[in-house]
Parts: structure tokens; sequence; C-alpha cells
């Protein structure tokens, strides 16, 4: 098969990991008989001081063009101290998320057993920890009429869900419900907030249609709690996208392989597959930055938007080898002998 | 001296922890010489099953006349699933807040060292962890209009803060962090929210009258991950509503304690005390609830409301006493012994 892939390196470490992820997906593609075609654009604070804007046109106009979106991370430290400062790369993050429709937002959180030490969480409380969110990701707070009222001294977000909204996110969530231990949790904040009812009430009216899985609900300050007591007790979860930005973060310290987490943003024209980690600026150049979170993005590329499970495979597997022989960067070396960014990159090109 | 208390049990467990923590404040009284006249009236499901309203205008007027408030828990089962029912014990307690004007929900976290190994976290993460959530309670997605439009095929929530309700919260803060190691951290969502614009730019405009206090502004989703990571690298940390709601949940499963963890309201008039547990509704009537959060709940009582230290102090010495002593109800008793409920608060009073 030939592919087009929009490459959106990004900032910070973003065009390192990227590189290895390219790297990767380029000798499955061999090994497979594929043919990928990457397509570089820009985003975050670099396309800012390209063309002043971080999500240009341009950029859009070439993922709207491709196949899937593969993309590092964005964010500069020096945007960071001045959240009013009129461009700043986290707007192209929402404008890309909006245009390309991105609606769903796929976060796994899983423990690698030979990681499992790592967690900030005892041993017990998170093995055989393997959950999914899904987070919506196009409406909300986020999106909602803000604004300023009485000379400023007055501010307001507005939060906005329609029943449309909810259906297609909660689709997403019974399909992929189906296809793991078919449990399903819709996080709300239905005693409080009027748009979780509208969520409460669409996700238990879907319930029907999919009379084998088993459905709860819960109040997103639980979820907060239970998540760092029985993370294995959760499977498939969905959320809206304020409640989903701030549990999925919780959510990806919990195995304690952070370095290593991916996630998809599902649309219904595209996907973007992207590291759930920053630009980690401080790291910057430095050839020390973990490319593992980038290179299982890509192999959710492959497994979701190609609907190639096997090349999926070969990439977890050369991972899960690297992981076993100890051919890992400095987060993840403990004491040990750490590879740089590349070598990681080029061990597992030659284990494809 | 003398005080005016009102009590409100409030449903499940309520009365049972409550009774104990009027035996331990009327032991603490009797030592230092102080007069307590408690004012019993109505809460939650109690209170709607009573006069159909779960934060009655009586209750209130009682509240009102006190010199603080104790409380228990509500909430019933029998409400559970059914967010739309038109009366629901939740209302009370927003009501409450609300005419009450407990603006400032004070939620401190800290370990016990003899129960470090009830935690989900490793004990190496926790140790130390001794800090204080600040949570605006009056304003935010809570209290702004909601409601339906199209036919209820969309639903809104707004959240609205004025620059006046930031102020009077994080005045709290910067005052709560000179008593303590002068680090306050402002928790928001200053990248994606107007309402965190202005949080942020209130809390660093008042910076230059607190010149000894360190203050660090995160996002939510950031500390959600930190305070599983690093919690005792936080003291004091402020925030809006709905953050304080998750963030509080979630701190308090860290120390392992939550069955001990306390919290202070606090409004221009009257101050509020409860523990941060809830009704615990299959526990009713067992005489096996926990009741040292709401006995710690009435040392605070006497700390903050009253200004009496030493009263405060006496308390939590002979908890303490109990803890070391394994004198606890089965959630703490491991194996061990477990005293009920009632046991317990007959235990602390003989050693006040
Ligand atoms: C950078 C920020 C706007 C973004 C969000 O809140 O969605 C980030 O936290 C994320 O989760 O991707
Ligand atoms: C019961 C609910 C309305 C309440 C809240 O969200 O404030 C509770 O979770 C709390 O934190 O006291």
């Amino acid at each position: 098969m030939k592919f087009n892939i929009a490459l959106l390196a990004g900032d910070g470490i973003g065009p390192e990991v990227i590189e290895q992820a390219v790297k990767v997906s380029d000798a499955v593609a061999k090994k497979f008989g594929h043919e990928i075609t990457w397509k570089p654009a820009l985003t975050g604070a670099a396309a800012i001081d390209a063309v002043g804007e971080p999500y240009p046109d341009e950029t859009h106009d070439i993922c709207m063009a491709s196949d899937a979106v593969l993309f590092g991370a964005i964010g500069h430290p020096r945007f960071d101290n001045d959240p009013s400062a009129k461009v700043r790369p986290e707007q192209g993050l929402l404008k890309m998320r909006k245009k390309l429709g991105l609606f769903a937002n796929v976060r796994p959180t899983f423990t690698f057993p030979s990681l499992l030490d790592k967690s900030p969480l005892k041993q017990e409380r998170i093995e055989g920890t393997d959950l999914v969110f899904l987070r919506e990701l196009t409406g909300g707070i986020y999106f909602g009429e803000k604004g300023r009222r009485d000379e400023g001294e007055t501010a307001f977000d507005n939060c906005v869900y329609t029943r449309a909204e909810v259906q297609r996110l909660a689709k997403k969530g019974f399909e992929l419900a189906m296809t793991r231990t078919k449990k399903l949790c819709c996080v709300d904040k239905a005693n409080v907030l009027e748009t979780s009812r509208l969520w409460r009430e669409t996700v238990q009216a879907m319930e029907k249609d999919y009379p084998e899985v088993e459905v709860s609900y819960e109040f997103v300050d639980a979820v907060a709690m239970r998540l760092v007591q029985w993370p294995n007790s959760y499977d498939v979860l969905i959320t809206e996208n304020l409640f989903g930005d701030i549990l999925t973060d919780e959510a990806s310290v919990i195995s304690g392989s952070m370095g290593l987490m991916p996630s998809a943003s599902m649309g219904t024209d595209i996907a973007l597959f992207e590291p759930i980690h920053g630009s980690y600026p401080q790291a910057t150049g430095l050839n020390i930055a973990n490319p593992m979170a980038t290179i299982l993005s890509a192999a959710m590329m492959f497994e979701t938007a190609f609907n190639l499970p096997e090349e999926g495979k070969a990439i977890r597997d050369a991972i899960n080898k690297a992981l076993t022989e100890g051919i890992v960067t400095e987060d993840l070396a403990d004491g040990g002998k750490a590879y740089g960014t590349k070598e990681v990159g080029d061990w597992l090109v030659s284990n494809i």
C-alpha cells in the first residue's frame, strides 16, 4: 500500500523523536512492502517564528491531503509565563483539533512488566492496568464563548455540548469496549452540571444498542480518586474535554511509563498520532529524549488509521525487546547504560 | 467561653460520627472550662424526608445564629442513579454553601507516620506530605447559568468569576502560606480559559503584598500528575471550584488516611467543619464507621473558628495516641482488633 503521512515535528524534542518514528515506520513499510511519502509541515513555536501563526493554512492543507498525521510536540518556554501572549503554540493545537475535526482523543494507559517499579504507585495496585480514555476533544469549555465583562473585572467561559457530539464520542467508546472487556465507564459531574446530565442521559439511551457492554456512571471526583487507588479496575472510560484533560494526565503517571505512552486523535476524515509527553525544552538537541512514545504512536497509526495490525505488532515487539534488553534512554536506564535517542531508533530499525 | 454550635448530622453514617465528635468536643470543653450548646438541625435526605427540602430555612437560621457549624455527611443511594430527581441532597449542599457564604474550602492532606503503608503510593513518595488546598466554593461553573437550548438537544453551563471573588480566596491562600513554608501554588488552566487568566493575573497582582511568599502557577493537568508523583513538593494550593473538587479528592487518597481527613469551609460570618468522606450508606447503623475525620474536623473548629489551639491540640494528641495504640475502626485495623465507632469515641473522651 501507499501512504501520505503529514509530519508535524513541532518544537523542543519534537523533531528528534519524530525522526526516530520516521525511521522505524520506514523500516516497517519496507518489511511489509508499503511505501510512505512523508509530508513535513510547520506547527507550534516553529510555525510562529516562520510565518507568525502556530497552525498555518498550508499545514492544514497538507494534513487534509494526507492519510494520517504524525505529530511530535509543541510548546516553547518563551510563551510559558505569558498566558496573555497574543499568539501561543497552544492556540495552534486547539485550532488544529477543531479544523481537522479530531473529536476523539484515545489515550491508552498500560503497564510494561519490566517497568512496574517506575510507578509512584505500589506494584500490587497497578499490576494488570490496561485502560483507555476516550476524551472528547473539539467541544466543551475549550471551545465555548469566553471573554470579559464589567471592564475586565468579570471573566466567563461557556461549556456547551450537543447530544450529537456526545453520541459520536460515546459510539466510539461502546465500539472500543466491544473489542475489549466490554466495560465502559462514563465520567461526568451529573450532580452539578447540565452538560453532564446531557452526557449521562445520552449514554444511557445508547445502552440498548450495545446490550453486552456493562456501563457504569461515575463522578469525575470519584474517578480522580479511584484512578490512584485501583487503576486496574477500569477498562474504557469516556468523558468530556476538560475532565479528560485532567484525568488522562493523572492516569499517565500511574504506570510509571509516561515516556512510552502514545495517543491518537480521531476525526471523521483523518486521524492524528502523537506521544502524550510535551516538548521538553530542556532536553532539546541533547539526544537524550525517549523516542518510544512517538514510535508507539506510529504503531497505533498502522493499526488504527491503516488497519494494519501486523505492522503495529512488529513495532510493539521491537519495543518490548528493547525494554527487556535495556536498550533505553536515560529516563529508563536506572543506573545502567543509557542509549541516545538516535541509538534507540537505530536499534529498533535493525530489529524490525 | 460559651459557644453555640449548629449540628448538622445529615445522612448515612453522619449521625454516628457526629455523635462521637460531640462527645469529644464536650470533653475538651469541660477540660478547658468552656460551655457548648449544640443546636441540631436537618439537612440532606433526612431533611427532604421531613420537610421536602434538603437545606430548610429553619436550618439556615440555626446556622446563622451559631458560632460555627459541625457537619456530618449527606447523600442517600435512592437519589444516586437519578441525577434528574427534582430535589437532591446535593442541592442542599450547594444552597447551604451559597447562603452561608462559605467561599473557601480548606482541605489539608497530611500523613500519619503509623499509617504510611495504607497509601496506594510508595512510602518514599509520600513521606512528609503536608499540603493544604484552598478551594473556591461559591462560584465558577457550579453556580453559573445552566440549562438547555434547541429543545433539549444542547446543554450549557457557564463558568463565571469576578476579580473580587478571586481576591478574597487568594488572600486566604497568601495568609495561610505565611503561617507555613511560604510556598503558594495557583492552579489554573490559563492556557485555555479566560476565567483562569483572570485568576492568574489577580494572584500575580497580589504577589507584591506578600513579598516573602514564593508563588508558582501550574496548569490543572500538570498538578493532577505531580500530586501523584511528588505530593510532598506542594504546600498551599489555591484553585477554583471545579478544579478543587477534582484535585482535593485525588489528594485525599494519597496519604492513605482518607478516613482521617477533616475540612473547613470558611465564610465571612461563619465557618463549617466536616469530614471529607461521604455518607457511606452501606455502613449506616453498624457502628463500624471511622469517626476520626469528624473528630479532627472538630479540632479544626476549635483552632480556626474559636482560635483555641490548645483545645485543638488536645484532640489531635488523643487521636495520635489512639492510632499508635491501635484503638481504631476496622478500616484501619489491618487484621488486628477493630473497635466500634462508639468505642473509639469513648476511648478518646477518656483520653482527653
Ligand atoms: C496544551 C493544552 C491546550 C492541551 C489541552 O489542554 O488540551 C494539553 O494539555 C493536552 O492535553 O493536549
Ligand atoms: C456532592 C457534590 C455536589 C460536592 C461538590 O462537587 O462540591 C462534593 O463532591 C464535594 O466535593 O463536596
